[in-house]
């Protein structure tokens, strides 16, 4: 059986004015392999409402799960909650769980829970919360789109509250072998092995060291056992 | 007058399966910036053709460039130039100009211009090369979308030759103010110096720090003196 496949989506100005280098998706990337999900796609938009409902809409009808990262804050560019509610025609307001959560964690720490603060409360209808367990104002998870925050830290909390809730498939599978022979050298007989084998993905990534050229060959897959035959026939050709 | 518009097109298994960090996301981001070239969108698609065409055909039809990197060295995984071709309705076959290029390279280095490396010729028709002054193998613009390497340094060198070509606007400028208050507190104060500046970004980025909240706050704009003036506010509400 196909695994699930998904698709992630990074809000922010500040990942497209090279601000900041976005870290989130290379992290969901590897723990979605590791679980069976395939992500297939990964879309970067502004903080800009319209962007995001018609980003959130393509890729919640074209993906089994969508993961979003960033503008949950309680800052006015903290849009993405009330945009995902648009784009998957929630209603969205201000929630009793999550007020009650913020509320008490304010109250602990003996802060305001001000206007902004509650702005953080915004869930739509029907979303089931999303645990932080670093700054507890939550993310959630409507239909199949699961709205986590951008902090690198906060995120990859959420991801591991979140991920053992979805059901995954077979682990993706990869094996390697890094050969020192240039790209164009290796290509014909590196691609002649993939035609044989068309449940595997491989691939060739070329790299230079002291000047010479190298190239790592990476065959990826759920079958252990086509994974370790297309092994000895690699080896058996550059090894 | 608006700047122009852009999105940059990310192709690579590698780069979904969590094998490879991306980082020509954020390097031309930062060129762009700097030149004046408002980058709006990015996608990341797998080495799969029909996610290419429909991306580079949606990316091309909704921004005024669109610039790719991966998928364009010798290999069975490398189709990203056909796809483009695709995309863009137009023929590609080995073209003169890039087999001269590539078979000069070949014979310096006294190695085969064999069948994979030929490969790397395959230009579409009416395409502009864009150089490779790392590995020689050239990138190319068709119409508004800009072809290039996924090696990083062969990326950069890439830009670096193509940016020039390209009509830029006003560079987008920054500065930032870093402030000991957490988000929540300065959310409000901030929001509505953002709502009288409609022309400027305003973006807030909470960090911690040895276990207090701190929070960076940047306004982005073309015009220096309305960005000086909103820096002046900016000071007097939180300096």
């Amino acid at each position: 059986m196909a695994n699930p496949t998904a698709a992630m989506l990074v809000i922010g100005d500040e990942i497209l004015s090279g601000r900041t280098r976005d870290s989130n998706l290379h992290y969901l990337a590897g723990e979605l392999t590791r679980v069976g999900i395939d992500l297939r796609e990964a879309r970067v938009v502004a903080d800009d409402a319209a962007a995001i409902v018609a980003a959130v809409r393509a890729l919640s009808a074209s993906f089994d799960q969508v993961f979003t990262s960033g503008g949950i804050g309680p800052t006015h560019d903290d849009i993405t909650a009330d945009a995902v509610a648009e784009a998957m025609r929630a209603r969205i307001g201000h929630r009793a769980d999550a007020m009650a959560l913020l509320a008490a964690h304010y109250d602990r720490q003996g802060v305001p829970f001000n206007e902004a603060r509650q702005r953080m409360a915004r869930i739509p209808d029907g979303a089931v919360l999303i645990d932080n367990p670093i700054s507890v104002a939550p993310g959630f998870s409507l239909g199949n789109v699961h709205v986590m925050a951008g902090v690198p830290t906060i995120f990859e909390a959420m991801v591991a509250g979140l991920l053992p809730r979805l059901t995954g498939g077979a682990p993706l599978l990869s094996q390697s072998l890094r050969v020192m022979r240039p790209e164009g050298e290796i290509a014909a007989a590196f691609g002649a092995l993939a035609a044989q084998h068309p449940d595997l993905s491989m691939g060739s990534y070329p790299f230079s060291l002291n000047g010479a050229y190298g190239t790592n060959l990476v065959i990826r897959g759920t079958d252990p056992g086509q994974l370790d035959a297309a092994m000895v026939q690699l080896m058996k050709l550059f090894g």
